[in-house]
């Protein structure tokens, strides 16, 4: 966090990362060639070790509560090239080689395909797509569940 | 999330942000002339409703739990060039313009200045610094607390 008062893990050159009550760290994926974010997703204590060690993205599902290797249905894997933590070790910085056309399991390259247009003030706001044609066919990636 | 298995958001052209227990979203800054991923930081929904229709970063700080301008202490806010959500509508990504030499509390640009070299599979995993200099002296900035 920007605003933390928490000086612990501020010059420490031990990873400590500070997980969730669940367990669980905030990981911000961007593609190492556009810079864009790619996907923000969690990762727990193994996914995180075995992200460091192999240099694969590995995260944790909430959804589905399991270790997940990115890719391992699709074959769109993350070769990480960097891992930084943020200055109170809760959050988790990669900057990955996306494998194939997309890292979002809509179809598109990234999960933020939809933008909010600055200035509106009502109580609904309007999105509108910014990148948003399919990269691939989920469908045929994944396959129906 | 990429994996998500809900549909709800993932075509709407509605902002309908799933806000955590806490009522809070995570949110990514990223510097739109470098592309680094300056801070990650939460919003509620007021905090949201603000960047969107002023176009200046506002978060929740959840240690001070009070609604936070940044830049409102040390000057460096951050003015948004673009908001975008990701497909199941529970994590922003905002492109900022940062004023001042920085974005952290800590003095440096970015929160993210240290990274854990990869391939190391010990329990204990160690960091080094990556743009670790100071940019700024936070003492002077935001004074002593």
């Amino acid at each position: 966090m920007a605003d933390s008062a928490s000086n612990i893990s501020e010059e420490s050159l031990t990873l400590q990362p500070r997980f969730d009550a669940d367990g669980l760290i905030t990981c911000v994926a961007t593609d190492a060639v556009s810079g864009a974010v790619l996907m923000v997703a969690h990762m727990n204590a193994e996914a995180l070790a075995r992200t460091v060690a192999s240099g694969e993205a590995w995260y944790y599902s909430r959804s589905r509560r399991a270790l997940w290797r990115k890719g391992e249905s699709s074959g769109h894997t993350q070769r990480v090239l960097e891992l930084r933590v943020d200055c109170d070790q809760d959050a988790v910085w990669i900057r990955v080689a996306q494998a194939g056309p997309g890292a979002c399991h809509t179809g598109r390259r990234s999960c933020f395909y939809r933008a909010a247009p600055l200035g509106q003030t009502g109580t609904t706001v309007t999105l509108e797509f910014r990148d948003g044609d399919k990269a691939f066919d989920p469908k045929a990636v994944y396959g129906k569940k």
